[in-house]
């Protein structure tokens, strides 16, 4: 993969929904019945609360793994950077996550909650990426072309830290920007969306601005 | 209020976006830069990850109160059910939540965050309900006249519970149900939604069905 040219889907609330939705049935209809949900913090926050809904069941908790730094720039490895708060010895957990990607932060997840002494694991996540080693037991689609995909709720990180890898040391407009961004990445926003991106790397100091013209940060 | 009518109002997934984008707005130019964000489980996962994104900031972990059983059903008090697993002393906490009802939620929050030892406490919610006495330091929007609101994030569990309470013991059609629904809770449902509402109170064995009609299971 270039690092500097990827391909990009912004996926939509409406349809990160429905793959939730499809999570959801996958799991109903599949008998298990979770003693307690664990969202991986921080993709799988919304995915595991739409789950939860669909299945009508409350009981939800959260860890944090840390591993993706930025928008495709991948650490060697996975870490539980806050644990579970919640007693799992002899449950059965569910454990959802936005993507598999390299499954390394599943992968993760799924030894630490063992250790714990979980009666019996599984794994669900909203898109699961073929080129992904592990395998996810629920999964509300297959994506089997490698894209980075973008969700609504990582939108304003991935696409502020997308913007600064275009930024030049040569002034540009909001505009020129965008072109970059569609070139490099696949990705067409929206003005208003644009607009908040490039402000915010103004905002954090990591573009200058002069008259509508936007450069690197020296 | 009468508890067998009162105004409902259902909250698309978009509407969610732009009031958590909102709330964010306010914090970041109140200048308060929290060291962690804590999730208040469940209302204030899909809140709490959007203001995690709009701050570009990754310290985000749960606790779950629970008070509300099922939808407009209150329980007297609220209670942190599973607790906080990092360790707050001497740090700036920010508490998110969906919504101030009584603000009894947040209350407990903020006292049980006290107690772990936070030097600086603020909390902020997509949607304020004057009629709380609790005030959050943020919120998205006002909500001066009292109603339900239905998050996208807890519809199902909303809609199910709320169709329960119109079932009778006489066969009706799912579209009786909707009207019921509409007449009750001013909501209007799509048919593919209220289909799955129906299903579910069949599927959970709340509703009888027979040729297509349901009844109140006995």
């Amino acid at each position: 993969m270039n690092p500097e040219s990827f391909p990009c889907q912004l996926i939509s609330w409406n349809e990160s929904y429905e793959l939730g939705r499809r999570l959801a049935y996958e799991i109903k209809h599949s008998g298990f019945r979770p003693d307690l949900i664990v969202a991986i913090g921080r993709g799988g926050y919304v995915p595991a609360r739409v789950v939860s809904d669909f299945l009508l069941f409350s009981l939800l908790a959260s860890i944090k793994i840390e591993h993706w730094d930025t928008a495709a720039c991948m650490r060697p490895h996975a870490t539980v950077r806050f644990p579970l708060a919640v007693d799992v010895s002899g449950k059965k957990v569910l454990i959802i996550d936005d993507v598999t990607d390299t499954g390394e932060t599943l992968r993760t997840a799924v030894d630490y909650i063992r250790e714990l002494g979980a009666a019996e694991i599984r794994t669900g996540v909203l898109q699961h990426k073929t080129v992904s080693p592990f395998v996810p037991d629920y999964y509300g689609e297959v994506v089997a072309e490698w894209k980075w995909i973008i969700y609504p709720w990582a939108a304003h990180e991935d696409l502020v830290g997308l913007a600064e890898r275009v930024l030049s040391v040569e002034a540009q407009s909001a505009r020129e920007i965008g072109e970059r961004l569609k070139e490099r990445y696949g990705l067409v926003l929206e003005e208003s969306t644009l607009s908040e991106v490039v402000e915010e790397l103004v905002a954090t100091g990591r573009a200058q601005v002069q008259e509508e013209m936007y450069r690197r940060a020296e």
